[in-house]
């Protein structure tokens, strides 16, 4: 997600466009010609309208090669439209990697992943930072050359742990928290600082198995498939609107080891996805649910 | 499931035996052994062990073409087998073919779906009634040649109408209850006439979406998958032990019509699968869940 | 699919337009101008830009009321923006039901899945006849009241049936025709008369598998999965645009017999939803394969 | 896959037992005896009859603790049992870590995540030598610490280049070759060298799409879902016994960039799906296919 703060000097390809607020009449219309007369052309374009809410979300993506606004401009004339259909809005330049700090525990799969994927290119964003409360991940952060903190949990230093990562998260400009297996409970406040823009992996599906040790929960309750699912981190432990979600087949001949093993091919998917689509621009929050336009 | 006193007089031609019982050495080739020495030609065999419930299951099944025991001996020969290991067990012959009872209210999906099912030949299973508390499945009924009973359920007369009912089932001589969306509330005196031997569809995938509604509360919830689980009925609403599930995929591009629709054609395969595992004594539950030796 | 000649007098709700050609700046904000000039109050828009064929696609679908043209002048006034962006175009009411004749041969599962999901009010279309090779499906045709048409198939006869049937057809202003197992080959001449307007179930995942038994082939090779495919059925075998495709598990365990009949449920399930999506004008057919506005 | 040579003196704790041979009577009973006469503990055990081939497969896993042959004794013992019912047979020791060899070319994703798998503990094998046509995977070797050889490939130096491979191979003692994305045709006669223990990962839902590009084909047929296939090689391209399948959803707003990054998803755990089951002598080949007795 871009502020315009963020939007950085070098000649951006591609613009995107998030649009969210009340369904009336000439809203497509009105945007899209605003887009058409100053140049765009349109590579990619999704509304939905969802009739129980009265609500309307669009995403319009287009090649800024003879767009004949800069983004400084663009925002000063939108704001109007905006305005006048009393939208939320924000703009985003493909050309901008956003920065994403992930932070985890132990278990390493995801970040393994996630690294993976950005240096691969499937993940179009910078990794300015990890952080995790244990030491072990490292090796993989100086395996890709990315920045490495530990910062230590205990009960008694919960407050002092979360000012440390809020520092370290500013001065790095992170626009986006990844989750990926971190096992301590965040404070709301730490939360807050981060709305619609942390995201969680939860070994689960949702609502399945809130809380704690999700795996165990669905062993020894037998289900015939596991899930997981990403979603952005509310106050509210795994209440938050859910991104993405995927589910394994099991059976009685899984050990709960098999099993896990089995979920954790899918916490790496089903978080990175979610990732994805985040620093694509394509996830609109609302209704404490999400669109995904992919 | 088939007690010794529903063996039919007719030529059966496999046999199924189904046993459960604390793991020892020696069980496979004792029982193994026994059935081989009268004659068995094995067509399938699996067994499975439980390390941490310490528990050995197994189901055989044996062409019965030169088999040497009738089926009063087998019982007579096998209960000392049986006893030495402290197994649970049962015998069935594949010939026998269940009386099935399936229960509805007024959504006919599953309904119309099993009929099909068994009509095709895919369900090895009689069919000797349908209840419902609204006369619309009676087409249904009709179509198939199935006796149809309308048991309306009222506040005031619930105790009445389960008695009808249970005296309906004892006169048909059901095996197996099926809870084809039946929309009653069943009284845990009900149930316990059918331990192991009612099947529920619930249309979402447990333990998400317990009780009312699942459909609504999984659209409002935002999910990315809806569910359906398979169940055997026990007192505590919809925690009895799951033998099948599976999940589609929804989108924000759903509405809660077009979700409730991918359900339905979920709810008809996970019913399906569960009916045809009982039937063909595929089935074994251990500690709360099931194993299916599919 | 709507040609102008078959909308009906009722008064009608929605209306959809779909829309394909070169992209080109201004498309959207052009239509979507025109539309909202004339009142219509958009109930769901989607587009579609192929970058490598230079293609746009689009499918608007807007609430009737309040807009101030008739179909006529819609035809009228949009047939000259159809022409400066040298669109293809196709406009459909929600209101008008589209004939759609199913023909079988005698596997009828798919049969019986389409007339429920019509009865249920799933599928938004009128099944003004069936048609087989043999009469056994005639019991399915009368349960839902449908006119049911033998039309035998001999080696020496076969341009006296497809004449007989093309005839059935025309004589009940057929708009589409669903192949539910029909296995007889049609001639070149006889699906030239249903471009795009001819949908096909082939039980396996195309383009493995084209031809006979595809069944029997996969379970001769070994596959861990068997498909489904739904099709629009052109002049060569089963290598029209693919409009649905889906799997199921399959392993050693199974025989012949369960294969065949976990791919039954898949056929029923990827042929109706090519059905609806296709009733729904939610299918552009471009470059030999398909786009589905869902 | 173990022979009795490579059995290591190391105190093992479970044995494995394959066997295949033509069905009769007495075979479950027979071996079952055996290893319980010897104070096995069975832990795992399944059996398979196929009806139409007249074959039965059986894989049987028991702790050695109170098992009173030793490895020597039981193939002496074994062998005669083996030979009255024709049976082929292995037996391996689960102490045993197979010597797998990971050859590959540019795209390294499956390498990066089997080496992951290993050192996390999912796959019980050693890494002796990484082979590729190029140096880029180097990084990878280096971080697992797995000694890395390139052996480049040209038209006109395939018999020395499959030589030297050769030669590396047995030199590392090599009892599985995983060919991750390896895009070198291999000779007959290399491929002879590894009867049922080379394992090669296709992108694509085999028999669809077999040979060279098969993203790109599936890109331009339209498919709605892509998949992958892991398979033993044997000297018909494509055409070996295959271990596992899977499949991934993909539509008209996938571009071919979008679609390969979702094959890439499949391929590592279709691929290291087989690899596992493989090494844990889960894999019975007969009749062209595969029995995986999970």
């Amino acid at each position: 997600m871009v502020s315009p703060s963020t939007i950085q000097p070098k000649p951006p390809e591609h613009a995107v466009l998030l649009v969210s607020g009340p369904d009336q009449k000439g809203i497509v219309a009105t945007v899209s010609d605003f887009v058409y007369k100053h140049g765009a052309n349109i590579v990619e374009s999704e509304q939905h309208q969802d009739v129980d809410l009265n609500l309307f979300l669009m995403r319009l993506e287009w090649d800024l090669d003879g767009f004949d606004l800069s983004m400084a401009e663009f925002h000063r004339h939108f704001a109007s439209i905006a305005e006048r259909f009393q939208m939320k809005w924000r703009v985003a330049l493909t050309s901008y990697r956003p920065r994403v700090a992930i932070l985890l525990s132990r278990l390493d799969h995801c970040l393994a992943d996630l690294l993976y994927r950005q240096k691969d290119g499937e993940l179009h964003c910078e990794f300015p930072l990890v952080i995790s409360n244990h030491p072990d991940a490292k090796r993989w952060a100086d395996f890709y050359e990315v920045p490495f903190f530990v910062v230590e949990v205990e009960k008694q230093n919960k407050v002092e742990a979360e000012a440390k990562m809020l520092s370290l998260l500013e001065q790095h400009k992170v626009d986006l928290v990844v989750l990926a297996r971190y096992m301590q409970i965040l404070s709301a406040a730490f939360i807050h600082r981060f709305p619609h823009s942390m995201i969680n992996i939860h070994h689960s599906f949702l609502p399945a198995f809130i809380g704690a040790k999700p795996y165990h929960r669905s062993y020894e309750r037998g289900v015939k498939l596991v899930g997981a699912t990403s979603h952005y981190v509310t106050e509210i432990l795994d209440e938050g609107p859910i991104i993405e979600q995927d589910v394994i087949r099991v059976s009685h001949r899984d050990t709960l080891g098999t099993l896990i093993e089995k979920g954790r091919d899918l916490e790496k998917v089903v978080l990175s996805r979610a990732v994805r689509w985040h620093i694509e621009n394509r996830v609109v929050v609302y209704g404490g649910k999400v669109a995904v336009f992919d």
